[in-house]
C-alpha cells in the first residue's frame, strides 16, 4: 500500500524467518565477529578467483538461511539478489545453484534494502509464500572491478572506504517468529555533482538524507519512533555530512540512535580509512548484529537506510559525476 | 496473486497507458521502422560516447512515454530500469534525469519483461498509481562491453546475433485504454553448460522453454489461449532449438503464432547473422510493433518471453558456462 509519494506500508507485516551472514578474515577482526554465521579464514574460500569466492559466500548465505528456517530450497518461490560485480554474476550464479525463480537487482550498496523491500512486497501482496533476498561483496573482487587489483598496492586517501567481504541473506514468509517488515521507502537518484570515487560517503550522504526525510514525511512520524536508525555505508565522512544535512532539513536524529553500518563493522585500529562499504556491509551488519540485538530486546523498532553509488568505472572515466540512491526499510520485533 | 509455483496473476489487470520506442539507423532499415517513435540517423545521437548515446535513448523513451500518457514526470511514482552496460549506468543516469524513485534491475535481455512484471505487480497491489519501466541497448556500446570495440573489426560466426540499438519503455496505471497485463511468470536460471558467447540463442533456448512450460503449467492453459507467443531474442538458431525442446515437452506451439523478436526486427538482407538481440530487442518490438498490432485488432492476447544470458565478460574469461533466464508476461487488448 502506497503512503505519500514513495513509501510502501505492509499491513501483513512480512516476517524475516531467518537470516544468514558469511564474512571474511578481515571482518573477523572487527567487533561484530561473533554475530556472523560463517567466518572464512581464507579470503579465497578455496576458490581460484576472488569472483568465485564472492559467489561462494552468496551460495553459503542462501543455504544457511534456508536451513535455519527449516525449509528446503524448493520451498522458496523467488530469490532476489544483486551485487557489485559486472552483470551481478555472484547473484546470478548463486541463483543457478538455488534453481528457484530469480529477479536480478542492482542498486549498488543499496541492493540489500532494495531486495528486502521488494521481498516484503511480494509476501505482503500474496505473490509468494517464501522469498529469499540477499547481496554480497568481496573486498578484492570489488577493488578489481571498480579501481585496481589490490596487488598493485595503490594508495588511498583517508576519505576512502574499505569494501566489506561478506554476504547477507534474509528469508521472508507471511508469518512466524522474527523481525517484521512494516514499511519501505524507495529512494530517488540524487547527484550533487561529486565525482571522487574515493569519497563515496560524501557523494551518498545527500541520497540517504533524501530518503530519510521522505520516509518521515510519507509516514508522518518522527525519528523517535525508532530505537535505531542506521545508514548502510556512509562511513565517518558521510555520516557527519548526513547529520549536518538532516539538521538543515529540520530533522535531527538523536545521536544515540543514529549510526552507520560502515562504522560498526570494523575496529578503530583496523586500517579502513573512513569505514566499511560495499553491498555486504549493510547486509551482514543488519542481518547479523542488528537482528541479534533486536532478538535480545535491545531494539524494538529499527530503520535501515542502505546507500548506493550508481557509478561504473566507465562512467567515472567518462567524467560523469556519481548518481547515488538510498532505500529504507523499517523493521520491528515483538519478543 | 501467486498461481502454481512461479506465476503471478493480476486480477486488477494493470494497463499499459503508453509505451515509447527509440531506435538507431540500422533498425530503421528493418521492416518495423514505421512502428517506432524516434529513429536516430546518427548512431552517436550527438553524444561523445556510445554509452552516453544509450543513456540518451533511454531518457528519450522515458520522456515520450510520460508525454503520450498526458502525465508529468512527477506523476510517476517509480521507475524500474536496467540495461547491459556495467552497473546498468544507462538506467541509473536516466533515473537521475527523471528524478523519481528508482529500482534498478538486471536480467540481461530479459530485463524488459522483468521490469514489466514487477511494474504490473506494483500497480496490482496498489503500491503505485503510475509506474514507468524500461530498458535499452546500443549495439556498439554493448559490443565494447561484452566483446570488442567494433572498430577492431572482429569476425563473428553465423550463430552470433546483432545487438539492437534501441530503448523501449512502458508506463502502467490501474486503468485506462491500452494493453492490459494479466499474468507474469518469473523464470529460473537454466544453464545447460554452453559457454560460447557467439551462440547465445542456443544457450537461452532452454531457459525460454523452462519458463514457457511453467507458464502453461501454472495457469493450466494451452498455447492456443494466445494469438501470439514471442520470445525475446533467441534468433534463428535458438528459435529452432526452442521449438524442438517444446515438442519434447509435449507442448507444441503452432508455427503461425510462435515467433521471436530477434527474427522480426531486421530484414533478411541485413547482415545480422542469426538475428537481433540485446535488452532493447524485445522492448522495442513489443512496445512498438506488437502493441500496434494489438491496437489494430490483429492480436487480442499475447505472451512475451524475454530471454537473458546472465554472463559477464569476466565469467566467460574464467571459463564459466552461461546461466540463462526468461521472464514471461501475458497481455490482452480489448478494442
Amino acid at each position: 500500500m502506497l503512503y505519500g509519494h514513495q513509501t510502501w506500508v505492509f499491513p501483513a507485516k512480512p516476517t524475516v524467518l531467518s537470516a544468514a551472514t558469511v564474512v571474511g578474515p578481515f571482518e573477523a577482526r572487527g567487533p561484530l565477529a561473533e554475530e556472523f554465521d560463517i567466518i572464512h579464514g581464507d579470503l579465497w574460500l578455496g576458490q581460484d578467483s576472488y569472483e568465485k569466492a564472492e559467489k561462494k559466500m552468496m551460495e553459503e548465505a542462501c543455504e544457511i538461511a534456508v536451513q535455519k528456517a527449516g525449509l528446503q530450497k524448493q520451498d522458496i518461490q523467488f530469490f532476489l539478489g544483486g551485487d557489485l560485480l559486472n552483470q551481478i554474476i555472484s547473484s546470478s550464479f548463486a541463483a543457478r545453484t538455488l534453481a528457484v525463480p530469480y529477479l536480478g537487482l542492482f542498486g549498488a550498496c543499496s541492493t540489500s534494502m532494495e531486495g528486502l523491500a521488494l521481498a516484503s512486497l511480494l509476501i505482503d501482496s500474496h505473490s509468494a509464500q517464501y522469498v529469499l533476498c540477499g547481496t554480497a561483496s568481496h573486498n578484492t573482487a570489488v577493488e578489481k572491478q571498480f579501481r585496481y587489483p589490490t596487488e598493485y598496492g595503490s594508495q588511498k586517501p583517508p576519505t576512502a572506504q574499505w569494501t566489506v567481504t561478506g554476504a547477507g541473506t534474509a528469508l521472508l514468509g507471511p508469518d512466524g517468529q522474527g523481525p517484521k517488515v512494516t514499511a519501505a521507502t524507495i529512494g530517488r537518484v540524487v547527484d550533487m555533482g561529486l565525482s571522487d570515487p574515493f569519497n563515496m560517503g560524501a557523494a551518498m550522504a545527500p541520497a540517504a538524507v533524501d530518503t530519510i526525510t521522505a520516509h518521515f514525511r510519507d509516514l508522518r512520524i518522527a525519528p523517535d519512533e525508532y530505537d535505531l536508525i542506521a545508514t548502510g555505508d556512509l562511513g565517518r565522512v558521510g555520516h557527519e555530512i548526513a547529520k549536518d544535512l538532516l539538521t538543515k532539513h529540520d530533522l535531527s536524529i538523536p545521536e544515540k540512535i543514529f549510526t552507520d553500518c560502515g562504522l560498526l563493522i570494523y575496529s578503530q585500529d583496523q586500517p579502513v580509512m573512513a569505514g566499511g562499504s560495499g553491498c555486504g556491509c549493510s547486509a551482514v551488519v543488519t542481518y547479523g548484529h542488528i537482528f541479534n540485538q533486536m532478538k535480545k530486546g535491545k531494539f524494538k523498532k529499527v530503520l535501515i537506510i542502505a546507500t548506493g553509488a550508481l557509478l561504473s568505472p566507465l562512467s567515472y572515466q567518462q567524467k560523469e559525476s556519481i548518481p547515488c540512491i538510498a532505500h529504507a526499510v523499517s523493521l520491528e520485533y515483538d519478543s
